[in-house]
């Protein structure tokens, strides 16, 4: 039998009250409440404390609070992270994101959603989609990217920005929803 | 004589400095800073704080931090209510938000406003306009619902709208200003 | 020799991992994180920590938590300031604003930048460009305001709005990008 956390990660409706998942948000939860309030000129501490909660990093990586994620275990991040203050992903499915990621303050990566039909939605039960992003992505402030939304290398999010549908290669895009503004011509 | 706080509730003009408003507004920022450290695994703590501060809630409820309201007497929530990080409910005026409602994380609702001419702001008194959201609404990550706002029964807001007039039931909302994407055929 | 402060205060490329920058923007971080911490119904000691920190300041001014700067010393604000929850200023280059500003919760003003060719943006090496907002302005809750902006007098930013280009006295502005709604009459 599938656990709930299978069901979740594989993108199909689960119970988010299982109890073996209440435990992980849990776990994830008493990781973000110590790490927003380590000292925030401690670098060495606070990049030691991340590579060894989420699911994958690099060995270069730079996270300001308040820093919060759901799980942890599904967020993969590539070299030379840097993410400004107030980065929030909910990452029940994967959240990938490619090497020199620069996000600026505020930014929100959701991979989880909920039915449209009230009833279903009262049910409690919920899904996600995965969220990937290229490398050298740069995301303005204050942008959200919704669930299952792949944006290719090179992508610049201009700050504002609600991303609701996935982007290919060398493209600066922005407004809510976001559309290409213009394309990137890279050396 | 009619006092500030009467006028306030009742959407005229009245002067935020007043003595009394200014230890309502004490009162709801000492709650908040409380509720906000306190442990957020400990769900019947923060549900029964919750229970004794605003105007009016349900039996069930769960509310993340950090959740900042201007007076809190002015709020009234439904049965199963449920918010994620960062909500913030200015309530100058009635904030009434019926059963079932889902709020992603960072959903701001203002009904708190200004006057436009700039003496007249820079006179220090402004005034409010109640907000009334219906039974079984989901409102997305980052949205924003201004003064005077009225939202159906089953709405859904999709993530990052900013909401600036009322929508009818059943129906799902997006975008800056909102408008409406689809019905929702509810079964 | 220039310094690397000299160059960013001018708007020209820079290396934000210098010396005395990091220095700088520790000193910004240690700031913050003590204000945001202290007691938030003790105004006169909050108003003296931030006329003490702060490029200039007025008699007059009251900032919500949680306050952000990058460096603090090139924010300029005039008399009568009011920022609510969670105002965040990137201010890499100055950020200057006039008399009687209101900012509703959550406004982000970034001075700050990156090149969009993901090989220079990926040196590091970055560049602001400076933020004007004139008298009497009130800043809508979210906003978002751009690198380079300028804002007449009165100017009436509605809520959520992101600010992507400059705008002249007198004029409500809204939306993602923000364009003009309204004109006011100043009596």
């Amino acid at each position: 039998m599938r656990t709930e956390r299978e069901k979740m990660i594989a993108g199909e409706m689960y119970n988010p009250n299982d109890e073996q998942l209440v435990k992980d948000k849990e776990a994830a939860k008493r990781f973000c409440r110590e790490y927003n309030l380590t000292d925030d000129t401690n670098y060495d501490l606070r990049k030691k404390m991340i590579q060894s909660f989420l699911g994958k990093t690099g060995k270069d990586l730079h996270i300001e609070s308040n820093f919060r994620v759901e799980y942890g275990y599904n967020i993969e991040i590539g070299e030379n992270f840097y993410s400004n203050y107030d980065c929030l992903l909910l990452d029940i499915c994967p959240i990938i994101i490619g090497a020199n990621a620069m996000l600026a303050p505020g930014v929100h990566i959701y991979s989880a959603t909920h039915p449209i039909d009230p009833m279903e939605r009262n049910s409690g039960k919920e899904f996600g989609k995965p969220v990937k992003i290229g490398d050298n992505v740069w995301i303005g402030g204050r942008s959200v990217i919704a669930p299952g939304v792949t944006l290719g290398n090179n992508v610049v999010v201009a700050a504002g920005s609600v991303v609701t549908k996935s982007f290919p290669d060398n493209v600066v895009i922005g407004g809510n929803p976001a559309k290409i503004i213009k394309n990137i011509e890279v050396k």
